[in-house]
């Protein structure tokens, strides 16, 4: 498949609605095996200049915190089925919020958030924040963004992409600020991108 | 593949440890795509009579939180590679804790733990605790703990075993003393085991 950049789609989808992005849908089976996908994990912090596809963005979101089920149960867990954990995905082009059930993303803001978000450059930023309206029991939350953040390892890897999960993150305050983020738990980031070689 | 017992298995390997219990080599390829397991993923709480048999348990802790690497690095991540989530297994002939490195099951003790750690009859559970001479800050031991459990989460399913994360434990008090868990957390625990029709 052509790679398709999330800069071209932005423009093709911005005659439909300048603020949500469609994302295509996500293929469900196929693909690496799981054996596979856990035997060959590993952390990835150098990325290549290439931009991550909308496809391959399609598929890692799906893989993090999609919808699996008609009920609109996730493919990661959550305490009580919460459904807390939040997806912000920042991009050179802007930063997006991931509608799970939609399977589409929300403009949130037209600012690229990578540096706020990690030190190592990266075509690429996904943001793991907990909803406290949905979960009010921290380590709860906690556990939750750990299902997520091991979903973005494999789905990365079974992609050919790379991710590392961190807590330690670069500008804490300009993230709460620009993504809104009120009582709401900035957990982890994920650059995400093709490893370097 | 004949179903083994781990009560078979125990009684084969008693000649060379009454403590310790080898784990046949787990399968690192093959098997189900990390796309169907991630589509097809549930909690299962009812669980049939069958035994969960030694491979399937090999299999079920390799990918949970197996060494994957020369440099015994984990299918799990954890927060600076401090490896701190131990897995101990409870079934009908005793406790014991997954030795990943050498890929065996260390006796703890012959007591059949499986009450104290949930309410729903299983073949089987597993004790998520996190080493705290490893990990001291408690929010990482929670987010790696979510790590091991998503992998037990999506092992399960790609094996046709059915499993659920508890963080509500029957009696704290009975795994703590009979794992000698002195300051280490207990984390949560997942029963496993074949679904109930």
């Amino acid at each position: 498949m052509k790679p398709v950049t999330l800069s071209i789609l932005c423009l093709l989808s911005a005659a439909l609605s300048a603020a949500d992005l469609a994302l295509p849908a996500p293929r469900k089976s196929g693909g690496m095996t799981l054996a596979e996908a856990l035997n060959t994990r590993h952390t990835v912090r150098r990325f290549a200049e290439r931009q991550v596809t909308l496809p391959e963005l399609s598929a890692v979101l799906w893989m993090a915190n999609g919808v699996n089920r008609p009920d609109g149960k996730r493919t990661a867990p959550s305490a009580r089925n919460r459904q807390e954990i939040m997806i912000y995905v920042t991009t050179a082009d802007g930063t997006y919020l991931y509608d799970a059930p939609a399977h589409a993303l929300k403009e949130v803001t037209k600012t690229d958030l990578r540096a706020a978000a990690g030190g190592f450059p990266a075509p690429c930023y996904l943001i793991l924040v907990a909803d406290t309206r949905k979960q009010t029991q921290r380590d709860f939350a906690l556990i939750d963004s750990g299902y997520v953040s091991q979903n973005i390892y494999l789905a990365a890897r079974s992609l050919g992409l790379g991710t590392c999960a961190m807590a330690r993150i670069a500008d804490r305050d300009t993230l709460r600020r620009e993504l809104a983020l009120g009582e709401n738990l900035l957990l982890l980031v994920h650059p995400l991108g093709t490893p370097a070689k």
